[in-house]
């Protein structure tokens, strides 16, 4: 495992990779699949143990993803059923929301780049009550029950010159909110996710993670609170279709190993800081931030 | 002075018109007047006592301003020039930085809307170090002196839920910085003074100042280390340039001061929400920002 | 009438100054009002002679306006039935739309100014369906009647060197549409029309209409086709709210005429270049645009 | 050659790869190559024959390509350098300019895809004159000898339902310029041409070229005044990076060559719509286009 590292975001895309190489690594890991509709396929992966997660590379907790081929098209109706699965999805992992609670989300990524602006759009759209509640009360909605939203896009560590952890870290301490969700572009290992998959989880987000490669961990240990993570997978990084193709190989040619790895390594090097993104990548960044951020909304009930 | 209520964030503004109203509210002002470069006018306003900040309407502290009729023009050798004065007066404020310090640079206000953008178009430009020498020591730039410089866009509570204060109380606190400089577009009093005049100040944000009106204090007394306010004039309220035809009217009609009252309440009530800005003011915003940001990098050596 | 020159694109507001000014002049000029909905009223003006058409300082012709007060609300719902009396409207002036026709849907302004957007944006959202029928015939829709869309940006003059009249003739004579429809940012004389009123016309474009000034005429004689006019006001010149300020004191004070010009005259010199817009025109722009483009999906049958 | 069709907007990647396969197909082709500066590689393939345009798979025609590895750098002064070079390398395929001519820009692609917008981007920066020379006369620039510029950004036929040339026809029918300069964004083969090579050629564009993909020949013998095409490599279709890493596996495993035909036929279905892009490509399109512009700005004398 060490040799053909799996680059990917989706606890989905490693659990499948563990899998093909060795069945007793899935140990300690629990999967349950279903059709939330037609053609929408939930799996629900559970890491339970420390061992568990060293095999899979991904640290222990719950990973909801919700897989749907039309995710790429423009139908309005089909995205609003999406968003009402993801809402209900998300619901199951927030921590105690039937009561009221202070929710901070955060649009992490770079909103001037394409590929890696899906959690500022998201944040864009969402409706935020935190400033109205403590102005004017909750009656200021006519409502009983009412969360106090927040929303933040901290930017990224080369325009701002700080972690985004350490920003989100300080607006934590100042505002107190009782829960975390951060919103990202992830990195998928398939062309066939790109766009198609959204991964909900309560690990946070990890070194290393997303798009643009946010460094620092936004994780509970890190803030001291619950930090769900929703993510969609916008690229592939270049060389990993190369290195794909030619592993597919491999297997049909036990002889040509060496070679193999010679030309994987020489697809990597030409290949560093390319990706592989659908060709309307500008188009779906919008539509999709915009089936997250009603996500969100519905399942804090602010809709 | 109640009555007239200025409705301007320029110290300059404010002065000429308690000057012209009684000219003994001038004591505990001093005002330095020169000519930096041709068609480039200087002036320095001083408030020293608490009861001259009364008088003014303004706090107690240094406002430097700077007046270019030509800086509406495209010129960008003119612009570079401009952003060289700038940078010295700048300067001149910001305290210790023949030393090396850690300077946080906020841009205030709405990306989304032109006229309140200034401030983010600003800090998308600046140079940001800190990440950098945090990581690899200053050698990384090959300098022996080199400023830690950071760089936020917090938002507008509308978007956020947070006050700006709170979001940059928060970001200080995890970064602890030894200068905020906060970049602001604000409102005029007279459209002569459109997208032609930056105002430098030691006093920082006020309450109801800018175009969005961003209400929480950014002072040196609500976050404990100096902060620098950056500021250019980009509307003016509608109801006010109907104000200043009236009110020179009454100059001449004493008989109808109350007719002209009575109008100038219409027009306000009409004009709510409205405001007054040059055409261009989208190409205008851009340009001025990137001014903006060459006087700061300019300013703290990281050109 | 030649002294208080009506700076206003909506026919409605110049009816309202010729009435007001001398009654007589209303000859040859139909009037007829109703409400579409609650808070939703339609006048449709008729310049039925030469003689009126001077006295209005507009062309002959049809001019249908409706007016909103919420139209600057962000209520979808609301939107959508706008949309839908507006496609009525529309429907009533497109000439033998019944049958099957050849449409060039025109976007007149600049995209990167925010109050000239309207045209620009609107297009953004068409459904154009003229390459498709072209090469697959209507059957690729699965309808019996569909009109062929088509639908051009061209830009403005400052930034083609071309008159946008010369781009769209040139575009007519290649692909020869049946009619076109001209969409464009207007100016309004008075505020509490801004972003509040749609007009549709079948007089096509004027020189000097519109917040960018296209000064060619876009007009059935100009062109050989009919061209409808759908137009939004986004701005009023600074100056004409001082003007109207002062022309009502004048109504006053009989004897302070000749003061009352001299001041109308020196707000105009400085206010020359200057607008007043509503506080959130970059997020009406677009909220607007949506609703003009659902308006002519709808009255296109291309929904 | 049928099999391994050349995907390449570059006459110089076609010759490469034809020269591999059969120099004898290099008849009828000369190949000029110097280094303009420090690595900045300029060479001149001029295709002199109807067989050797065959064997190319390009127009007969002269095709200047200048690669400069440092082109995705943000050094200004070097990009000024490369904007000199390629004024340089423009003016000697542009005919007869010497003296006054009346020369049309056209900025093809989608302005909203970020691969797709390099054209729209030059045209937005670049100096129009023709409608100033055609009501001020040339004296209004102080200038003796001055081009006619005009420009024009078509946009995409999904956007417009009508194909480009059919625009670009009617606009130089209306207003008959001398020649016309198209950009466009290109597909290299290559991964290490990315961002980094400028093709000029006279041979203009034909179909199937380009990122978006333009149908229709924009070409002399289409539009009956010269075409001049400069375009830059913005994107590498997927599919092709997994050809070119197998074709080099195939010449060493002769045997394997039906089953790597099989893994070349299941990458391209996969990776379908799909494609590879520099990193930075959003900063990239906008620094290019901007070298691109200042690069005919000075060839016609606009700067």
């Amino acid at each position: 495992m060490q040799q053909f590292q799996i680059r990917t975001d989706l606890a989905l895309e490693a659990t499948e990779s563990v899998r093909k190489k060795d069945a007793s690594h899935m140990r300690g890991i629990t999967i349950e699949e279903y059709d939330a509709m037609e053609d929408v396929h939930i799996s629900k992966v559970v890491i339970l143990t420390k061992n568990a997660a060293k095999n899979m590379g991904k640290p222990m907790g719950t990973y909801i993803t919700l897989e749907a081929p039309d995710l790429q098209e423009s139908d309005e109706e089909y995205h609003r059923e999406i968003s009402e699965e993801l809402a209900k999805q998300l619901k199951s992992v927030l921590p105690g929301i039937e009561e009221e609670k202070s929710i901070l989300i955060v649009g992490l990524g770079n909103r001037d780049v394409t590929a890696d602006a899906l959690g500022p759009f998201t944040v864009d759209n969402l409706f935020v009550t935190r400033h109205i509640i403590r102005e004017y009360g909750k009656q200021a909605y006519h409502a009983t029950k009412m969360h106090q939203i927040s929303a933040l896009v901290p930017g990224v560590m080369a325009k701002t010159g700080m972690e985004t952890a350490e920003i989100i870290k300080g607006v934590i301490k100042e505002t107190v909110p009782d829960i975390v969700i951060v919103i990202d572009a992830l990195a998928a290992r398939n062309t066939k996710r790109l766009n198609r998959t959204v991964q909900i989880t309560d690990t946070g987000i990890h070194p290393g993670s997303g798009v643009g490669n946010h460094r620092n961990a936004i994780t509970k240990e890190s803030l001291g609170i619950p930090v769900i993570a929703i993510g969609i997978p916008m690229v592939v990084d270049a060389g990993t279709i190369v290195s794909d193709a030619l592993e597919k190989l491999a297997q049909e040619y036990a002889g040509g190993k060496a070679s193999l790895d010679y030309f994987r390594n020489s697809a990597d090097t030409q290949l560093h800081n390319m990706y592989v993104t659908a060709k309307n990548i500008d188009e779906t960044t919008k539509r999709l931030s915009f089936t997250l951020s009603e996500a969100i909304n519905i399942a804090l009930d602010m809709e």
